[in-house]
């Protein structure tokens, strides 16, 4: 069936369910959902059981929409709003997304904006036709969720193209009598980098994460060029886990090879992907590396994007319903779980993930309506690959903080920007809060304020306990005086030029660039001073070398290397990684629900892929197996 | 480098290396072999080791042409010749090949026309330009061979550019660095029919066999819109293993589906294929089935076929080398030995075979340079699938004709055209000769005929007893007076009609259809009669029922159905096969040279493949693997 045919007979099918004095003025497919539109969205509005039962018959996501025609322009909605919600409500931002017929209203009391049992919102909508949402003012700006709003809105028409050609496209109807499903591995086994996977149906194609090997220039890129891949336009989907450059590191890359699909993620994961990638190119254009797309390329991701919520069951190809679910590694990451043909295979692509609470995360989900086939992580898959508590990792931090301030020295982290950054500035904002350390200034540099921004913005996605603090509380941790971002280059250069007691937390995480070389240059001679890893170093890097214990340190300069005298303190902290250990991994399956049929270790060294698959095998009698990369295994 | 560039590069290596008093005319490829063009054919031929050492030193396959310039034209020729050899040759074809610069001679004493030490045809040389090749004239006139001869001469233009645009692709250069080599299951796995595999490296892609599942309709092709196979134009060749339906039933329609590739076979494989091709269509437009493709679609596999002897090592893609090697299955069955890159990985297909000597072949070859992965048959895989010996099924069969002759009673067997029957009827032979059984007819109707006229064809192709009854003791068993051909009507109803002591081979081998119907019709009632199963019947075929013990048989007529009333005698010769049984599939790997390192089984139930995979690897400890259709497993 052609897919007018397909819209218009869910057209009837639509029109004969309602009541009828209610009438919709048409429908559309728009990425997975289907558009409803109607001149009467009020009628919608005040049955919210119309709308999901019609997306209960229809198996399919619904969205009611106002019809353009009743849609007040937006200088005149704006005249109302105001004129309608109390001043005190302070109303920061308005957005108008013609795109889906919202005006979404920043304000820093939403509360008045809704008013009692939302009567404030239902007057709005009569007055302007747009449907509000509220959200509240982000308590910090982050200029990349800013610049992507921005971006977003000025591509309006050329999105709503692309939403509908991707709808249009999810809706075909099935052709194939056979009903195999496969799986693709490109990159990402037995190794850690380049992860990418393609999932297989005789209707569709689905890629699932597409990473680099920032380590590596031989074995940077997954084997995009094989024909289960390639030519790229026949994939229907790109699902990115989360935003770690060594899963999404080069999605733009796809685009520039000839893809023209969408990208699903959550909402954080795509606001921290683009900001990774463009750092990525940066990056890579200072060190005159090689750089594989520009920021065009990093521009058609955005535009192709597809946010989507955990939760949110949402079909994404003919015959593939794809849900995300909290995954506890970094903001926004998720464990993918597909759901195909009716009934036919549940897999889970857990890609990163830490079964165990964090301070910002509840700890990943394995519960699901079904599963058969579960691709695990494996990065502490080795048996001895255990890690102290966060209990521990917390207090052993403090007390290395609390040492060195007390000898009047300086603490230095080097971290990554999204994760373990966050993570540490929460135990140091309570535990300067609760005076077990003095009221020290923490400095932030290099992406990390941007990172936390981000997070900000999305406490919704943190876990109940940060939630709580924030909400019901009203202790946002992030916003702590103690913490400052180094926002110019003279803000550091007066940190390193007058010396005092503080914490610096810098990137990048393995001391091979960025701005915590400086600090690094100017505090190693001092022995008060201390440098504390939180993270894995990887062989090679400086990071590495340091904590073998090189008592000189060559450092780029202008001309040729500095060397740097090293007599500050080196501590290793381990315990605060976003990864399961061995023994998390291990619980993770035998305590997920369903029981799986079948496990497959990925992202680990070779010997984590195989140790875990093989002791999953031993003690829980699943059959598994360590994949290799440039396998296609038949799952049904 | 273009391709250009390679040839004139390669041009100059050659003259570089020639005597400088001997000269060439032009370099080509022509499917996997450099075709080096002389006006100087003789000083070529003299030298023989001249065209070695360019071979080896250049690596590749040279063959030496006389420039078409030097030859005569084919009347005048014919004229030379004749004026030249002994009339006693008895010469009784000529043909020239200008593809090749070629003149067949054939005649029925070869030796006078080549001469004392070959001086005749030297002589003949001087004279024409053309190279002459003398064959034996065949003791049978094969329909097949003379067709597809004659096809290929009227369509020499066609078929050299075909070649020469496969020559070019083949000697590409190649780009990737990286190295891996991969397999892919399209059909044939844990299933007998429709076998089917792609082969794949960076560089190049080669399908192993494309058969047909005759058997099941919703089977019945393998797998090949997968993007592994499809689309079919990126494929570098097509090797086909042996003339059986489940193994190259649907090689036309790839070029239906667009490959524009050759297909890779011995000989007698190309010949027996068409033969069975046409057969099957022919059978399915009279069962009014599906027909997937058309005469058409054969011409175009025999304008494509590159035929390859045993032991030829050959170019078959940029990274890929191709051996075939003796099966012992059926005549020019083969098996596939690939060596891929420079010593990177060697996988031996073995197609179907027989590991033991049977009256036609000699065993299967299980030596080779060197190995590492084998893919092997497994019909007969399953521990309890031992058959009794040759020589007790000879026996056996031998007494059933005795009883039945000495009781005045027709023995009737049903047997494939190819294989089965020619082993049989050298076993009839022998024991009429030696006078075991009386001196009776022996009919042969429905394309047995032809099979065995094109065995008669292919005498090198046979074991080495039968080439020296042939040869040296000028005992032809295909020629023995007792075997008539069925070729009419007439004679049929002839036989019907006048029943009288005789043995009747026919087809189809499960009694679904041929004129086996026919006489099982007119013969059944009689219980003087038997027949004689010397082959598997599958499951749901006539002869299975029979088998079973029907007693009242219910046979197509014009209206409907005529209930056949069972009295004659059923006999089950098992041992006849032309697989190896579970013994010489065990002793094949064992006794392998070098010992491989992974073994994965193929073609038989699924019981059977699991069985022979565990078995090996609980034997050898080899690494092995059933593997199942539409994986694909990385090798390297
Ligand atoms: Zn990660
Ligand atoms: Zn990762
Ligand atoms: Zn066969
Ligand atoms: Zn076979
Ligand atoms: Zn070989």
């Amino acid at each position: 069936m052609a897919i007018e045919d397909i819209l218009s007979e869910l057209k009837k099918k639509i029109e004969d369910a309602l009541p009828s004095d209610t009438t919709i003025s048409n429908v559309e497919f728009e990425g997975p959902q289907l558009v409803v539109y109607t001149e009467e969205p009020r009628k919608f509005a005040d049955n919210g059981n119309l709308v999901r039962n019609l997306a209960k018959n229809l198996r399919t996501r619904i969205v009611v929409r106002p019809d353009p025609k009743v849609l007040l322009a937006p200088e005149e909605s704006i005249e109302k709003i105001k004129a309608t919600v109390p001043e005190d409500s302070v109303i920061s931002n308005y957005y108008f997304d013609e795109d889906v017929g919202e005006v979404i209203i920043e304000a820093e009391k939403p509360g008045l904006v809704i008013g009692k049992h939302g009567e404030t919102l239902r007057e709005i909508t009569k007055k302007v036709g747009w449907t509000p949402k509220v959200v509240r003012t982000p308590p910090i700006k982050s200029r990349t969720v800013n610049n992507i709003r921005e971006f977003m809105r000025t591509n309006l028409k050329e999105r709503k193209e692309i939403l509908k050609t991707v709808g249009r496209k999810i809706h075909r109807e099935c052709t194939s009598k056979d009903e195999w499903v496969r799986i693709t591995s490109l990159g990402g086994c037995r190794e850690v980098g380049r992860s990418c996977f393609v999932l297989s149906t005789p209707e569709s194609r689905v890629m699932v994460d597409c990473g680099v090997n920032v380590g590596s220039d031989e074995n940077m890129t997954p084997y995009l060029y094989v024909p289960e891949a390639y030519p790229l336009n026949q994939l229907d989907a790109v699902v990115i886990t989360h935003a770690h450059l060594d899963h999404q590191g080069l999605v733009p890359l796809l685009y520039k090879y000839g893809y023209e699909g969408p990208i699903y993620c959550t909402p954080p994961t795509r606001d921290l992907m683009a900001l990774l990638q463009l750092d990525y190119i940066d990056v890579a254009a200072r060190d005159a590396r090689k750089i594989p797309y520009e920021s065009a390329d990093i521009r058609e991701v955005l535009k192709h994007t597809i946010t989507l919520d955990y939760e949110e069951v949402t079909d994404i190809a003919p015959d593939i319903k794809l849900t995300f679910h909290n995954a506890g590694h970094i903001l926004g990451s998720s464990i993918s779980h597909f759901h195909i043909g009716d009934g036919r295979h549940n897999i889970v692509m857990t890609g990163d993930y830490k079964y165990g609470p964090t301070r910002l995360f509840d700890p990943a989900v394995n519960k699901f309506p079904r599963v058969e086939t579960v691709i695990t992580e494996s990065t502490y898959g080795n048996s001895n690959a255990i890690q102290p508590s966060l209990k521990e990792a917390e207090k052993n931090l403090q007390n290395i903080v609390k040492r060195t301030i007390d000898r009047n020295g300086i603490v230095l982290i080097p971290a990554f920007a999204v994760g373990r950054s966050q993570e540490v500035m929460i135990v140091l904002e309570e535990a300067i809060r609760k005076g077990i350390i003095s009221d020290i200034p923490v400095y932030l540099d290099g992406m990390i304020w941007e990172a936390t921004a981000i997070h900000a913005t999305y406490p919704e996605y943190l876990n109940n306990d940060l939630r709580k603090l924030i909400f019901q509380k009203g202790q946002n941790p992030f916003l702590s005086e103690n913490f400052r971002s180094v926002d110019s280059n003279e803000l550091r250069r007066n940190i390193i030029d007058d010396p005092h007691p503080c914490v610096i937390l810098a990137t990048a995480g393995m001391m091979n660039a960025g701005p915590i070389l400086d600090y690094f240059k100017a505090f190693a001679p001092d022995e008060r001073n201390t440098l504390v890893f939180v993270g894995y170093q990887a062989d090679g890097t400086m990071g590495r070398r340091i904590q073998k214990g090189w008592k000189e340190v060559p450092l780029p300069a202008k001309n040729g290397s500095d060397m740097v005298k090293m007599n500050m303190e080196v501590e290793i902290v381990d315990g605060f990684s976003g990864h399961s250990d061995r023994k998390q991994l291990m619980d993770y399956v035998k305590k997920m629900k369903p029981r799986p049929e079948r496990i497959f270790t990925m992202h680990g060294e070779e010997s984590s892929c195989i140790d875990l698959a093989s002791s999953m095998y031993k003690k829980y009698r699943l059959e598994t197996r360590a994949l290799t990369n440039l396998e296609t295994v038949r799952l049904v």
